[in-house]
């Protein structure tokens, strides 16, 4: 696809972490290109190299560069706009959007939970797209993806619950700074440290389950009802969110089935071939320190989870650990990864 | 007392990580003197001074410092030693010690599930101090503390069992570097980054509790049979082991029914006035952010535990977090408060 | 000196992290006593514990919890302040206080290049005190401490200045993440990172040591000559500011007489036997890996520097290395030391 | 090239820190092909898999992963061998080799400093590989590169060398983790530390330059009189070394004429369009804050030397920063380009 065949997109709070990372992702893109950056009232009308603080480790993009920042107002251009936002202003901005008639892909909280909003993995619940439908925007609409450390573990449950049945999940996080956004976490506050809080993270990943799991029947999610109990802690490690997970299923069944249902698992933005989609979700380790989030969080493209440590458990049936990357996979490429699978099944 | 009429004292392993611990915290205690350190061959012969790698963040004490190292051949003049020995070691050099009569006060693994050695947290079990009148070693003894990620977990969970009863206990933890030695975990391993694996912790924080929280009846410990589950993680934390815990009581109890059972809990320790002891074992904090490692491991000479975010679980009764100093209350000031118990009690 | 007899004192800015520093200091000084605390007006009129994020790891002291906040207007009863004020506001602040006949002891920058306000060092020019008698100030006065990257190095520079003559003197600093202030550096900025650059912080390296250095002569401050450059590099290190620095001397000296001006010197600060003053300013040590911030920045006190690796240097004479703590030393104990010798000569 | 017509290489020390990083970069490479690896004893006999304790963050690569490890001894079939042997051991054993007639291109530091070895840095002193004509090693033959604190500097002296003569260089460095090997530092020694000294690194670092920047002449190499001082310290850096720089000219410039020399210096390896060669090698940063080690150790795929905050010195005449990849650029990374340079000048 040449550059001129490609669908324009816009970013909502470009100059944020979680924008900045859609940027980077949305580098040479196969299907999108960035053709319009807005942001708060004071970066807007400057270029948005001068507007951003960039912070991640690869180079910002020069065609990006020279991008004149907008305010987030619905008068851009391109249909297709991924949303970054603060979720202090998040809500009301992307209603508008969606209200003009935008495609709002969002990684923000606010509308994860309104009925119509599909809540999307795209390995996990493609099917429930099919309720934008429902939305009253004019033609628009409004996709979240979930919090990033909803997502990794959600992959990582996804097998065991089609092959033996979930009863209880009990997840305890380690998570990364990057998923606190820039400045974030104070060095003061965690080197040498760890803090056992996460501000609104732990009903996030008790209840955003719940939804993701659901049965799209009727034009409405039915939320499943498996019990979930989190604890989340931040700890000193820059992207790669570890969580430690207990499962109670509803079959009996060996380790080695539970291995091979994660290395057989294998979904729609697989078969479509997405461009941001793994090669495979999910990366079983045999040996007992892995994963670790510096070694693994990359792993296929930093789209892929990692599971290690399956044992038997005295109060669950199982115990493991999942890594994924919480701003790749977590955040930005997991809402490219919507958009993407929104093309390729034509509702875009 | 006088520097002449302490009771002198010995440390085998004394180059080591606890070792260390043991001369800083040996060092102006008003009961105790040392005047004998014994070590590997490679060491013997040697002024301390020049034998070991200090690693404390206190001087080394000038009157050990210039102690030639022994080997550690149960020939020393002081009658009561405390082991930091290496496990790969110590099982036989502390049987030799205590069958030439010698009082063994051990932080090594070796000898803890041994059915006539004490497994000692004079704030929870000292009756099962009595045991060692049926060791068969001459007059000798030994007396073990627990692993560094079990005494701060069961501290916090002695007044629960006391006051509405155990029944299953789940803990994920986040251990501090200094619980591996030195020099342990490489510095390329754990920056930016989680290990979720430690060799050996989770069976010894699965099986210590059930003997700790046992019953001594007719010369023997029966053991507890409370269900638990661990999952072992290592963090970039210099000290201080942090811990998720879950429990399931036996009695329907408010929050503020525990929070009074942590506040009012004191021991024999305390009682006696140990000069180890910590004033209050247990500290609760009401901020969510709170206990973090950095900020209490030190509270109340590091031999107190710190517990905050007590909060109803989806799958259990209650969660919360503890932290515990791991070379303070969970190693050296362990056993030595368990020293101090025994002189207290007439057991030495 | 009972509670009653001791000098009441206020701190300005009291909420910052130099503010709490402040108040971790003064908690049971012998001669001063804390009975104001001043901040902005977000703060004003609330209890401190509940204005101020406390970030230290010793717990905030009671006494000083429960007090009222003000506002930073000159109408405390204290007539001696500490000020710990953000230098966006500090140079107006501090001139009215002293207008109204307030002894300021200030942190802040502002005021430090004043003709008429000293920049003290207590150990090195308590003469320069004297110009306070100049200053036009209807009986207040401004005294200055230096910044936290110059104290350390002039301590250590003192010795060969008086004994052997300064011409040249290269810095290179491995700053920590507390002279920043809190929040101060993201975690995502210095985690497996360093930061080449600190805002501000060459020029002052460069000129703050030649008026500490000048010459009190006809009520003026004639400043020294050497010639300084100096490079500032900001650490993953919380606490503890680490110097390389090469000296060009007048004289020919061997190391020896280095080490015994080091050993030797000694100042006003302990001949008055002032409270927070230092037993001995200046540490060398002879293990190549010495100092080093975690294990020396606490040494007595935490208001010693801690030198080490003194050899000679192929392009200046003499290269060596100083380790001072840059928030007890560099910033709040360094500005207590200052009223202190203020109050021993008189002049307070 | 097909695989087939690649050239066969050996790795010797391939279980090292410094072997991995080679298997690493020669994977996929498009003129050499990994067909032998060396070890010590220990790991003789055993699938490479089994023998490494894999630490870098690509995995290990697949086709390697089943090499059965030999011992180093001088029977490979691959005439070009790499070494990243300990250095030990590293002397003897590529005395053997070359010798037997090998070519070994060695990071270690053992015969650096002989007569008839280049140093060789490609883009500095490639007629310096002229000199192996000279060894009396029976056709084999040993090339060197520098030390990874040396490699970085002495790239970015080059231009200002050649441009506006070189009388004095000032470096102080703040050295990444994997320059210490694995294990290598201990996490205890470096977390919320500095340490202030590398051992045998200061010599290295005044001493190399000046053989690398020699004249060659009727075969023999007359070393630069540069004069050098060097202060090394290791900080909590995973990879990256940065290193503050001070310069004496030989001609008054100013700064945009050093910005344009280093803008404009290209070499042989560029040229040549040498694999591993960097596009540019040094880059210039105008941001005050930058470079940074996390940010831009990878530029160029870390081959290439970033440097930053050029600014006049009241000492020497300029100073600058300087960061590059120590265990690309600086050791596998760059020795692989000596074999490169070796292969397209026909030395191999």
């Amino acid at each position: 696809m040449s550059s001129n065949e490609k669908i324009p997109v816009g970013i909502l709070g470009a100059t944020g972490s979680v924008g900045q990372k859609f940027i980077e992702l949305l580098s040479n893109h196969p299907w999108f290109q960035i053709v319009e950056l807005s942001a708060s009232e004071k970066s807007a009308g400057k270029l948005y190299k001068n507007a951003v603080n960039w912070i991640l480790s690869t180079p910002l993009p020069e065609e990006v560069a020279n991008i004149t920042v907008q305010e987030c107002e619905p008068n851009l251009k391109s249909k297709l706009v991924f949303s970054g936002l603060d979720s202090s202003v998040a809500g009301g901005i992307e209603e508008a959007f969606a209200k003009k008639g935008y495609y709002v892909v969002s990684n923000s909280k606010n509308h994860r939970m309104d009925k119509d909003v599909p809540l999307l993995v795209p390995e996990i619940n493609p099917d429930h797209l099919e309720i934008i439908k429902t939305q009253d925007y004019n033609g628009g609409c409004i996709v979240t993806n979930p919090n990033c450390s909803t997502i990794g573990m959600v992959l990582a449950l996804k097998p065991l619950l089609d092959n033996f049945g979930l009863e209880a999940v009990n997840v305890v996080t380690m998570q990364a700074l990057s998923g606190a956004g820039y400045p974030g976490v104070s060095s003061l506050d965690i080197i040498d440290n760890v803090i056992p809080y996460i501000s609104g993270e732990e009903p996030k990943l008790e209840s955003e389950p719940l939804k993701i799991f659901g049965t799209f029947k009727e034009n409405k999610i039915i939320n499943n009802e498996i019990k979930i109990s989190a604890q989340c802690n931040r700890v000193a490690v820059l992207d790669g969110h570890m969580e430690c997970v207990q499962v109670k299923l509803k079959k009996k069944v060996s380790i080695e089935e539970i291995k091979k249902a994660w290395d057989n698992f294998s979904s729609e933005p697989q078969k479509l071939n997405l461009p941001t989609a793994p090669l495979k979700p999910i990366y079983y380790f045999e040996e007992d320190k892995y994963p670790q989030p510096r070694i693994h969080r990359n792993l296929d493209k930093g789209m892929a989870v990692s599971t290690g440590r399956l044992r038997k458990d005295p109060l669950f049936d199982y115990k493991f650990v999942v890594l994924s990357h919480n701003t790749n996979r977590g955040a930005a490429g997991g809402a490219l990864l919507c958009a993407e699978i929104m093309k390729a099944k034509g509702y875009i």
